[in-house]
This record gives structure tokens, C-alpha cells and sequence, in this order.
């Protein structure tokens, strides 16, 4: 039984993580100290059925894996879109990225089915608890992470735990509306930072100058109209486009604005800039801090993320700080 | 010495309360159940010394009256205009409504020459203190209360306890922008919901309307221009004025998306409008969450603060809490 014990010791103690995506679904066996073991990734399917028995499927299957990699998983975490109550392990509501994903209860399929303890929470808020345990929020008391991707997200560490708020939806960092009329949003209203600033905006207006044959500069090609996106937006702004440049102009304005209330209300010490667009919004949104805070929040850092796996690494730190902590 | 001991039982305990404005200075014998048992007013001076001054002589006048009233003064609460470190109680910096009022020790020359423990907090966070104590706020675990008078001033009470964040400009409220341009605010910033929706704002747009003969309806008049205020501008959207009624639909639209914005940052199950223009703003506010709000906050409770003078009865809770509690 002794040779038992050590190569139980000699283990990697390990999560499972589940990131629920929009467009992807994906599983990972990440390790205590933060490491990708393994990654498995499927298109998200469109309805409840398919999408909890591939989830199910793929979770076996890392299952399986991680016996030969001596990892010995120690539970799920599971990140994804739309607002969750985590103490019950419930997707409530989802924006129209996730189809069928509203008042759904994860956590009971999957841990009957995998018979592991299984976490759940909004995907901005496990970004949030990544950086805290293995970024940039590393022992910061108060910070604030925002996450520029298809959408907007976002989370808050407020005495170094999460804000969930009274009925789930707090840190829904997208829906900071920055104008009484502006765009129209994903969620129903318009003016969100999410309808000027993340990749769908940017995509919407690429797609606008593009049908007007404003967007496209010299030695710059697209093959279908589809494609276009906001990587094509900011490479014409670099080029001297000056319609794109002002798009961006006004994104990087809105997510300031968008963070500037943050600081207005809960005065964190730093907010880290997550996501495909994070470096780009890096510059903009320190100039509109320097321009519209409050003095006393004009010294707020700001930083770009180093995080790969943002969402499944915090989905994991669910996992591998309550076996450690206790108290979650 | 029996004697002595029960007339010191049959004494109220009280604090001395202390609220710095714009306009006002006013001083207060508050007791432990919130009755106001004797206030004073005067005008707020101009400078530092004049103010400090006028406040130790309101106090110690309070002081002997209390004597006579059979108040026993535990401590004195101050609430002041400005960005409040509250651990040390000093005044770090104010808007142009109160002159020389940044980089102030409050404490050290109040507790010196009254010999009395000192509290001091910002008049915003002050009002949310006085409703978890003496208002709609009691019991609730989030909540936040937002005063419209001559500014916008707030507090937030997230797990029962105020956020002050980490430069104590949390709560900051008044100075949530919520249009990419819009109206200058004392702050040197735009756009921010004191700049369309508080009552130097209204007074603006009213002084506006008047000198361009647009203002007032049959049966209204103004014997003096700078008398013009936000109240000439309910009475004439009342009375018909299309010009009035924008302006206050703009006002109210502004004010709602930024308590949108609270909802959508830290999702509070309570917001306590307070100030002088809080029922004229009830209303408009309720719209605005219903009609750009995310379905998880849109049952948010919006209420009217039934409190006479919340500032005051903030800093009073300030002394009155600490003696009961022990912790703060
Ligand atoms: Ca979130
Ligand atoms: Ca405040
Ligand atoms: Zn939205
Ligand atoms: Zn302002």
C-alpha cells in the first residue's frame, strides 16, 4: 500500500475545465500550477441536447487521458456565456450567442454523470478568477477584468472575492451603456460598450465600409465578404484610412468611457484588458482615463493581460482553490 | 453616586453630527434613534480657517445645549462634499462647490479642541449609511442610494458595508459619464449624469430656456433671472412646455442609465433615490431599467428615501455604530 500512496503523491492534482463559447466548446485538464495538460476543442452545438452529451463526451474522454497522464482530476469548472447562479450551478439567461442555454442546470448532469464535484460561473467571471490566481491579480485586492472578444465581458475581485450581485449580473461589464442613443446590442438595448467595442461591432462597421468600398487600402485583399472583420479595420486604420481609423476612434472612446465608470463606482487598483483586442484598446483607454476620471482615479494601472486561457484557466482555479482553501 | 449612575442611564446617547455643502454648514444633536433633537445652519465660508472655525463654535455651542437636553455626545460625525480618506479623516479633494477643501485634516482639529472621537466620510456615502441605519436600506445587503440636488453624490453598501474602494473615490456616482460627448461638469469632465440630471444642471438648462423666452407658461412668473431654477422647469413641462418637458426627459433618461450602469456593474437588489429631485425622478428612472436594463436586473426595487436629512443622519450613524458595534 506504501507504493500506492506515493504514486498517488506523485500525481498532479488537476481540474477539468469546460469553456462554453459562442462559437466553441472546449475542455482542458489544467494542472495546480496553471498548465494546459491537454486541450480538446468542437464546434458548440445548437441545442441543449447535443451540447450537454458532447460535453459529456469530451469530459470521458480527458477523463481517460489524464489517468495516462498522471494527472488525478479533482473536479469540473465550468466557464460560459450568459448570466449563472454558481451556487446552484445554473446558466439563467443567455444573450443570442449561446442558443437554448437559459435557466439550465449543469451541474447536476455532469457530476452525475462523471460522479466529480463540479463549479460554474459566468465566463468574464472566471477570467477574472484566472488572473487572480495565475495574472496579473495576483494579491490585488480590488481589480477588474475586462475581456474584449466576439462579445464583452467581465469580472470584479472586490476584497479579493468575486461580485455576483443580488440576482447574479453583476460585472456584466459589456451592458455599461456610454450613450443615451448609440447602437444596437446583443442584449436588446443599445449604447452598450459591447455594441461600439467588441469584435462583433468592429465587424459590423468593417462589413459597413467594405459594402461602401471604403474599407479595403492598398495591397490589402479580402476573398469574401464573411471574412471581413476587425483585424481588416485596424490594419486600414495603420494604413491611413481615415473612416476606419474614427470606427476605432470611437471604440476605443466607448470602452474607455465604459471603464472610467468602473472606476467611478468601485475604484479598483487595476483593470486588466483581456481578449483578441486587449492590446489594441491598451493605448485608447488610458488616454480617455487621463481624460475623464476623477484625479483621484487617474492613477488606476492598466494592463494587458498574460493569460492564454483566460476563461478555462479560472474555470479551473474553481476546482483547484477549493480543494486547497476549503472556503470557496 | 447611585444617583449619578442612573441619570447617566436616563441620558440619550447622541452624536454631534456635521454636514459640510456647497451652500450650508450645518451641525446637529442626533440621537441613538435617529431623532434630530437639535440642528443649527449657517452659511459654509468661503476659506479653510473661517470654515474650521465656525465648525468648532457650532460644536461646542451644540455641545452645551446637549448638556441641557440630557444628551450624552459620543463622538462627532462629519459629512462633507469631496473624496474622503475615512480611516484617517482627512478630506482629499473637492469639487469647485466647496473652496479650499483638498488635502484637509478634518480630525485632528476637531477631536483636539472637543476632545471627541472624530468620523468623517463623504456626504454621498454618509446618506447610504444613514438608510442602512434609519431607512429603506435596513437589512438589505446591497444596496445603493443616489442624491440628486444641487450635484449628484452616492454610496454603495455591498455585504452591508460601504465601498470606498482604493483610492476612496468609489461611489463616485455623480460622475458616471453616460454620453460619449454631452455637457461639461464641474468635474472638467462630460457627459456625466451630474452634468444633464442634477440641479445646477437643470438650473443651467432652465436659465437657458428663459433667457430665449422659452420657459415660462401662463400664469408663471420670476421676479429675478438668477432665481430661475430646476423647479421653473417641472412646473413648465407640467404646464405644457415641450422645451421643458425634453430637457427633463433628457435629465431622467441620463439619470436612468446611469443607475442602468450600477445595475449592470454590481447588480444591487436595491436603489434609494434621495435629494430634493428624487420623486420627480422615480418614475423616469423605473423606464429607463425597463427598457435598457438586462432581464436578470430588472426587478431591481427603486425607491424614495423617507429621510429628512440623510447626511446628517449618516455622520451621526458613523459615532453612533461604532459605539454599539465596536468593529467599523
Ligand atoms: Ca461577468
Ligand atoms: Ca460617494
Ligand atoms: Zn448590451
Ligand atoms: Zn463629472
Amino acid at each position: 500500500c506504501i507504493s500506492q500512496d506515493i504514486d498517488h503523491i506523485l500525481e498532479t492534482q488537476s481540474a477539468l475545465a469546460v469553456d462554453l463559447g459562442g462559437t466553441n466548446l472546449r475542455v482542458a485538464i489544467i494542472s495546480m500550477k496553471g498548465k494546459v495538460v491537454k486541450k480538446y476543442v468542437q464546434l458548440n452545438p445548437k441545442t441543449f441536447e447535443e451540447r450537454i452529451e458532447l460535453i459529456l463526451t469530451m469530459c470521458k474522454q480527458a477523463m481517460a487521458d489524464a489517468v495516462h497522464l498522471n494527472c488525478r482530476i479533482l473536479g469540473v469548472g465550468v466557464s460560459t456565456g450568459g448570466r449563472v447562479n454558481p451556487q446552484d450551478g445554473i446558466v439563467l439567461h443567455s444573450t443570442k450567442l449561446i442558443n437554448e442555454w437559459s435557466s439550465v442546470d449543469i451541474r447536476t448532469p455532469l457530476s452525475s454523470a462523471l460522479h466529480l464535484p463540479v463549479w460554474v460561473d459566468n465566463d468574464g467571471n472566471c477570467a477574472a478568477l484566472a488572473e487572480r490566481k495565475f495574472g496579473h491579480g495576483k494579491g490585488i485586492e480590488n481589480f477588474v477584468t475586462i475581456i474584449t472578444g466576439t462579445g464583452i465581458g467581465g469580472g470584479i475581485i472586490q476584497h479579493n472575492e468575486l461580485i455576483h450581485g443580488s440576482t447574479f449580473c453583476a460585472a456584466e461589464l459589456g451592458h455599461i451603456v456610454v450613450s443615451l442613443e448609440g447602437p444596437e446590442c446583443m442584449c436588446g438595448s443599445h449604447g452598450c460598450i459591447e455594441a461600439y467595442s467588441s469584435g462583433l461591432a468592429l465587424q459590423r462597421e468593417a462589413k459597413r465600409l467594405h459594402d461602401e468600398d471604403l474599407l479595403l487600402m492598398e495591397g490589402m485583399t479580402v476573398n469574401n465578404k464573411e471574412q471581413v472583420n476587425a483585424i481588416h479595420l485596424i490594419d486600414a486604420a495603420c494604413l491611413g484610412n481615415s473612416k476606419a481609423e474614427s470606427v476605432l476612434h470611437t471604440a476605443g472612446t466607448a470602452l474607455g468611457l465604459g471603464i472610467v465608470n468602473i472606476l467611478h463606482m468601485i475604484n479598483p487598483s487595476l483593470v486588466i484588458l483581456s481578449g483578441v483586442l486587449a492590446a489594441h484598446y491598451e493605448n485608447p483607454v488610458r488616454q480617455v482615463i487621463s481624460q475623464r476620471a476623477l484625479l483621484s482615479a487617474q492613477d488606476t494601472k492598466v494592463m494587458v493581460s498574460e493569460l492564454e486561457d483566460p476563461a478555462l484557466l479560472g474555470a479551473a482555479s474553481m476546482v483547484l482553490d477549493y480543494t486547497t482553501r476549503r472556503t470557496y
